[in-house]
């Protein structure tokens, strides 16, 4: 039976390229989700759809809250939520993302190097699995799917 | 009537306490709770009671399971939950017990310098209220007390 | 046992006053929650407390935030919502509010003159009750705690 | 992945048409769910089929009803819903569907004229986007769609 | 959209065959879900599969909790439950359902004669539409599905 | 740790008085709600408040309303709902209310005599005890309330 | 309508295999789930992909959590859980998800010999069905497919 | 702010003595809830209430159902649930309540000697704290309670 996963965070390697061409290598029945990976679109789809904000807390506010109808809704659809924390940027709309699955019940795969783990304690301990690379991921889904 | 809220998030300024000293002073009939504010007891509480590992990411794994007992418990209770971002550390924690509180639809009020506008949009966009002093919280929680 | 009830809509009569007043003549057991009645703090709280906003917009919509602190933590905890449709303004607020209630699966008491039921005929439909005074309520309340 | 949108208020000008346009002109993957939208049908509804009744509450009563059967069920099922207020009637019930959207935690989009911001402050508030027209609902659901 | 209905209730009319004609004829897309109507088969079935009981209250409960598997099942995944009420037997079963639906928040069709009104006020009470026969549900479901 | 229960069902006989006098004999823990018991106050409540109908329809629908608001709401804050059946009048109200138990989850104790099993199969097998007497009640609550 | 089921407990007999063979026979429409039925690989799933441990704990840790992933999902997705249990081996995880089934209000039928019925109490208890055979399990689906 | 615990499992050693004298030495406010602990009165409740049966299933029947009432119940009140396993018996009866906390969401404090770590690895792995004392139950309680 085939499982929907939502995959959140890091946005700047390819890491959702590798984990669905494992998905296609192994012909995995898996649905993916994931929120728009355009950052520059994103950040400013609340302009370029609303209309101009003079203050950048409000154009921020509008971008945030369109790109929620896309994540909140693929978030609470997937059966399992993989999150990636890259090596740069303070990432905490990925911890929040995290968050939300955790507050609706959908568990987590985490995928981090492995100096991040303290600062990421937290997380990883609501998670079913803490991976370093998306082949582990890959890997995984590959062993639930069989 | 009376609102329960819990503090999440930064621990190593006296935000907490000025928020609990504005409710005194009020009389504002308010409970707070908070997580184990002690960073060190934090850290080590796993291995303290359960027994040494060898491995860190078991000694923090240990470690947070015990300390999301309090806090799960904390948050899923409180009618408000604050959230503060300080500017040092990564403060994953802090931005995914805001998504905790979004999945379980707890309602956010959020506290941070304007200088951590854009990379707090997402959660600052599914809050309430987004301050930048304990005093505002203090003034919000005398408003809607009243 | 005792009921909590939240008292919706209309603000610029006496309603809720009447309705305590029953309750406190027959010393009902019931609990009156409300949302914050002075008008024009309820409109400016958002500028009051989070500072100046150069658009009307974002004036009214940090203020509706912060009433919403209150009124949604209200409703949840509310075992009756009673909502007040007057006969000035727009009120779409009420309607609001009783469909947060319903969406809840928390009844209703709808409370307004006759000449309202053609337009209010989906709220009186979904609602345990509807009312024209004051008394009426109290006189459900006093039959519902005996 | 597909998005279900329930389009909820105004039943006299032609938006949602023109919502529909849209997604099909882009080829969105969206179902549209709609009320029923012949106001004199939905009106006499109840005594068409239920039979006559001397009073025009229960005649308005039954007509609710049977029109709650196709509306709480479309909205429940909704991902997104869109309310539009228009500049005549009342209105009551769009601000009604509003509520049982948020009271289910079915995120809104809204839909209105600038001049009626202030009245709808508290649904803009708890909306993720507020817009003034029906192609600004299709380029919202054409960048989440991507 | 399509509607699923479940038909629950009195099992010695062709009411359910009525329906599903009606149905059939206007081309409604409506699933229809209904208990097993053998009433054999149903008062024994828990002795036929799972062996002789010689208290006749274990063989009534082993039968009654095979047919709950399919029963609470059906009625769970139902958008309406439709409940009809005849003129003999105790019918307890028809109202549990009845309640059951209701406490699942499911929305109720009835269908009865009138003389059965007092009796049966409060399930009235919490219907959506109160029918006397299978035309009716049929043109219920013609209006909604249009 | 107390319980709260509510009592449901017949109320022509004396059962009530019986359980709540084992209660205070045994200083149980146990709060005890119950629906509205004068029967005439009961059918005519609707009409007494909100005026009269000249159909027994409506009239029945608006008593039953106004009882609901206070049912539903003790049904739903009990640990237990101990349902009644006597030997008299159809009493489908009291399995409506069982039925909503189930559908909310809380656990149901039944009473009733030998003779009503067969038609009671369904709602005797979804409970935790079926028993015949109010001192069975007693005798089940000083158990778990040891 | 179809049922999907998840078969859990005993993985040393071709129980799951009769049972699908008499799906099958009797062309049932039901769906079949099951967890990873290799034992080995399952024991050390955790290990194979994301590294060695020294501790025989944390090897079964890590092992049981991506089990989770699968088991926890496919459970939550069953119309019924059948729990078998056997004569060998301590079987806890059986027990365990037969209790996660309750929790989350989801019907089972267990499956054991007599002479285990009364450490099984209050599993059994619990139960929609109590069968010893797989062809009894057969025989429920093939009478509630009907 | 209190915590309520149930302690579940094993009744034939004083660990929840140990835990409730741990928690009075240390003023701890928790709340303790236990179900009932005379193993024979436990076996006999259904019939010595509600009468003999011939067959032991049904014997054990009634009694486990009595038994759920108490145990259910507390179980879904509990903050935390604390399951300890023994040396001796099958204990399934412990594994079905962990699975009934973990299926509503409440965390869950494992006790059980180091030899019970592979069978019971899936309980132990949903768990926050794996303890082997109850002293390390009472500490845990210390420090969430501080």
């Amino acid at each position: 039976m085939s499982y929907t996963i939502y995959l959140s965070g890091e946005i700047h390697t390819d890491w959702r390229d590798q984990i669905i061409n494992g998905i296609n290598q192994f012909k995995l029945d898996v649905d993916v989700l994931s929120p728009v990976l355009n950052h520059q679109a994103s950040d400013n789809i609340g302009q370029d759809i609303l209309g101009e904000e003079s203050q950048p807390f409000w154009k921020d506010h509008k971008a945030a809250k369109i790109n929620a109808l896309r994540t909140n809704s693929y978030l609470s659809r997937a059966d399992i939520v993989v999150v990636r924390f890259g090596d740069q940027y303070k990432q905490w709309n990925a911890a929040f993302e995290a968050g939300i699955a955790t507050g609706l019940g959908i568990p987590l795969i985490v995928m981090h190097a492995p100096e991040l783990t303290h600062p990421l304690k937290e997380i990883d301990a609501s998670a079913l699995a803490v991976t370093e690379t998306p082949s582990q991921v890959v890997e995984i889904l590959k062993y639930i799917c069989q």
